[in-house]
């Protein structure tokens, strides 16, 4: 398909159906009895064993299944700050992954303010209604402020899917790299390209993971303590990576490098840098439409394993592997977070989800579309959300 | 049914589907193209389409056709103020009865809030996401100042249900009633008991259609200039209701009246109140689920037509017959509020759904179930609301 063909079918497409979601009963209302028991006077006894024993709205209401796709409008997609109304497409697509990968309900809330204190605010005043918020293109540095008070402030789990969907996708797909390659994850060097929302939750998320070796670049150069350019969020990155304290810009970072995470620019990755990285090295080149490079063009230089964000190339990097997953693995488990082990646990998931039979260079991370995936991410999720439950009860 | 079953079974039914409503695709993915139409990377096209043109977003998203249920849980049914979450059942059985009599997608939004201004302000906030909005069980007097503020504020429609559908309903009701009763509007006097949210909003829609003799009763009396009991809205009232300037209670004002609109409590009207009535009284007793008098002693008292809020008696007073077919009427015309002439409008077309053959004394009302209503009224509220559009833009 042409990209003409791709924007007059997509347009045309969502004008013929007048949008994507639609809000339906789970149940037929065809005589008075029907309407007395899902509406008045019947309902009026569901509404006061809620009020007698609020856990019971999430058995006796859609809300134990419902999750928020809440956006400001001002990061979305490679657009930029579009606003909420242009962000609704969007926020309706990701509703009905959410349905048809995980079963789950999601309801877009498009928020025509750009406040961080209102965001949290609305989004603490809706909860009665939705028992996870997944957010959603939110600008850094706000995406951070936003999900760290909201995770702090509300008993039900709260996940910024464009910083931590991509982090656990990136480290599934980083694990059957390792495999490929047959590096240990104890030696490696990790160059990540971008020091904005993703690329900071790929790095926190490697750290995590247990990787040592991580150079944060962004537009200015290594993320590295002292520079002057560095915000909050990145001088707090500066304590944890770079541990070998090298100066300069990615042609610094990429020498003798292993791994290159690329969550930039179209192009920002060149041939030679490759040819500066390690043997066998491992490219995650995620740029969207146009990544930091192109696979032939990495495999030619010497890349050994390379993924994009592109559905058209091997190895795509995609958040659908992992957010329906993790919110059917924590609404079932009634976690009331999502926590760093649930991410790590969601990864492992997604990479076992690829047989050692079947993993090879080009398929190290499994399909967007296998349906297995969610399924496989929702259980390791709920183990862990179950455990931790555990022991915070035994604890406290 | 009795009333222990009808409980458990309405607890049981809401247990067993985990709630009314669920959130579907429109449409189907089952390939890489169609998500990459739906989403990533067609979709990219359909946000600039809206960025570019904003009144594009109620073609390509849901936007146009949905609606949200919208409380705070301070005036639930006859519950009081029981709580968002408690209300959400509620909610959720209004979304579903918008899409099966209007075909109206609708979502529930229960807030944590009481505070006015806050409450505004997050609606005013969700608003590119919604094509209407219905408030829904919000406490008086907080409920007038909210709708008020909302309707010069947002764009789109906003409707407090609890208020001018009842409304509407109740002026339907009474333009039957008196063909059957075959008394002139000019002349009859009407007493209105109850003086909260409903009552002063079906004051007045019938000052509005007309009828000049309305007195209107609270707990504490009749509503007059110079009491000092009165609230704002109830002194705002005491100007245009009681011009014969009847001082007391119930009791006095009922003495020579035609008929009795009851948004009070159970028993509040006595048959000995009906006596002093002037032949062939007309009765509404809405008080929920026990009537202010029952149909069976009102009649033996001398009543003409009886009505209530019940389903098990005739001319069964349901917002049900209103609220659908408005909202579709001004989803469809693209209406930017709902006027007092759409609302008018609304109760010609309920009253009209009763044919002349058919009309009698205990069918004034159409059933609530009568799947014709919402296409009745949506058609005038429309034609109204299209002709208000054009007086507008002739004006201005």
């Amino acid at each position: 398909m042409s990209k003409k063909n791709l924007k007059d079918e997509a347009i045309e497409l969502h004008r013929s159906y007048s949008g994507k979601i639609e809000v339906v009963s789970k149940m037929e209302i065809t005589s008075e009895e029907d309407l007395s028991l899902v509406y008045t006077p019947g309902v009026a006894d569901v509404c006061k064993a809620i009020a007698d024993n609020p856990v019971e709205v999430d058995k006796l209401t859609s809300r134990g299944n419902m999750v928020a796709v809440v956006t400001d409008g001002t990061a979305v997609l490679g657009l930029g700050d579009i606003g909420p109304k242009a962000a609704l497409p969007v926020m309706e697509g990701k509703s009905l992954l959410f349905k048809k990968f995980a079963g789950i309900d999601a309801f877009p809330i498009c928020l025509d303010t750009k406040d961080v204190e209102e965001i949290i605010n609305i989004i603490k005043a809706l909860a009665p209604t939705f028992g996870g918020i997944n957010l959603e293109d939110i600008a850094a540095p706000r995406c951070f402020e936003i999900e760290k008070r909201l995770k702090q402030e509300l008993d039900i789990p709260v996940f910024h899917d464009d910083q931590h969907g991509t982090a656990i996708v990136v480290l599934a797909g980083l694990l059957n790299a390792l495999k490929v390659v047959k590096k240990s994850y104890k030696k490696i060097k990790i160059v990540v390209n971008g020091a904005g929302a993703a690329g900071i939750a790929i790095s926190e998320l490697l750290l995590y993971a247990g990787f040592k070796d991580i150079t944060l670049v962004s537009l200015e150069g290594i993320v590295t303590k002292g520079e002057k350019w560095l915000n909050p969020m990145q001088e707090k990155m500066a304590e944890k990576t770079n541990l070998r304290g090298v100066k300069g810009s990615l042609e610094e970072a990429v020498a003798g490098a292993d791994v290159f995470i690329g969550v930039s620019g179209p192009g920002a990755l060149k041939p030679h840098h490759i040819k500066k990285m390690n043997e066998k090295a491992i490219v995650f080149a995620m740029a969207n439409p146009i990544p930091e490079i192109y696979p032939e063009e990495a495999l030619e230089a010497g890349a050994a394993v390379v993924g994009t964000g592109r559905s058209d190339y091997p190895n795509q990097v995609n958040n659908l592997l992992a957010f329906p997953g993790i919110f059917k693995g924590a609404l079932e488990a009634k976690a009331r977070d999502i926590t760093m082990e649930m991410k790590l646990a969601a990864s492992y998931a997604i990479a076992d989800a690829v047989s050692e039979q079947e993993l090879k260079a080009d398929y190290v991370i499994p399909k967007a579309l296998d349906q297995r995936v969610a399924e496989i991410v929702a259980n390791s999720v709920r183990k862990i959300a179950i455990k931790e439950k555990k022991t915070r009860s035994s604890v406290s």
